[in-house]
């Protein structure tokens, strides 16, 4: 499948590594080409595109672009490139203004995940992986042996059906179906508890399981 | 020991009911006695008084008062009959002003535990129990048998050592050393998660285990 994967940190270099893997035509989309060439030595599978190209490219495209900075990018991106497409939004909106630990810039009644969905209304905007470090995103079975659960949320059944098989194409086994795209509003929420637990246990390789 | 808990609601009455199981004495707060009478006549060893003598008669003291008006109740309470005690707060500050899902009233770079801590700071406020349900807090072992964690948060040491103690006797095996006051700021967001998951698994009978 062709993928486009807007972004150029961590996750947009885990997920294009990882789907290049798998073996989609993968496009990885910075505005800046040169900050990803000694990377894209050891993955050449993977083409680097503006965010522009990268978004046309894709038939699925991710969002892996800093939270705070993703309307921006998404609007570099084109509407017209992201239309009727899905749209899988692993980004967090992270507020470092006041350093660390961060503070998010939407929360509570509003979800960046929601501020994409009214800004590009025709793309089915799919929340999923954002609870997770990039390594656990694309790699999940690295974690417990993929005993912990990763939550998806999305407003069209079909797109959040289509993400679900990818999802289980990385690894991942217990994926919850949290609901509709607010539910964005609980997994950004978590990221706060999530920086919690990194500082205390000193790994990013880590995950929450659901019991009952 | 001499146990003082705030509040009237689910979450004062479990809390107090296993205190005094445990062979506490115990007495719940409210400034409206007459709301607790029918559940004291089966829960006969625990007496009640008003927040003053609630609080004066704790050594330790709870908190599981409505979040959003803790900060008035724990004022009625009286600055010098929490001096110098451990106060236990469970509450969440829930924001119901929008309807059903809630937001939260403070959050990011503060939190209800710090805002207590701040307006009271010869009190030891430990932060726990406040992302499970209050048959959870009470019963942790009628959940996946236990195997699942309570976070705690505090500024001092030893009363987060004596709050791990009483949380073990409530059955709880996981307890999670999430560092000081100021981790309650992840706790108190996860609620906005702890929602969608009830709302979806149509149980409060839930909680998380961290994986690594």
């Amino acid at each position: 499948m062709k993928m486009g994967v807007l972004g150029s940190g961590m996750a947009a270099q885990a997920l294009s590594a990882r789907l290049a893997e798998l073996g989609h035509d993968v496009v990885i989309g910075t505005p800046d080409a040169e900050e990803l060439k000694g990377w894209q030595s050891s993955n050449q599978k993977v083409m680097i595109g503006s965010f522009a190209e990268t978004a046309a490219h894709g038939e699925m495209v991710f969002n892996a672009t800093n939270g705070a900075a993703s309307l921006n990018a998404l609007r570099l991106a084109g509407v017209e490139n992201l239309a009727g497409k899905i749209l899988v939004d692993v980004a967090n909106p992270l507020d470092f203004s006041n350093g660390f630990p961060p503070s998010l810039t939407v929360f509570g009644t509003d979800s960046l995940a929601e501020q994409i969905q009214r800004a590009f209304p025709s793309t089915k905007v799919v929340k999923t992986l954002n609870t997770v470090t990039p390594r656990v995103m694309t790699h999940p079975l690295e974690v417990a042996n993929g005993d912990h659960h990763v939550f998806i949320s999305a407003n069209d059944m079909d797109a959040k059906t289509q993400v679900t098989e990818l999802l289980r194409s990385f690894g991942w086994i217990h994926i919850f179906d949290l609901g509709d795209l607010s539910t964005a509003r609980g997994t950004e929420a978590y990221l706060l508890l999530w920086v919690r637990l990194y500082g205390t246990m000193n790994t990013s390789m880590i995950n929450m399981k659901i019991m009952k």
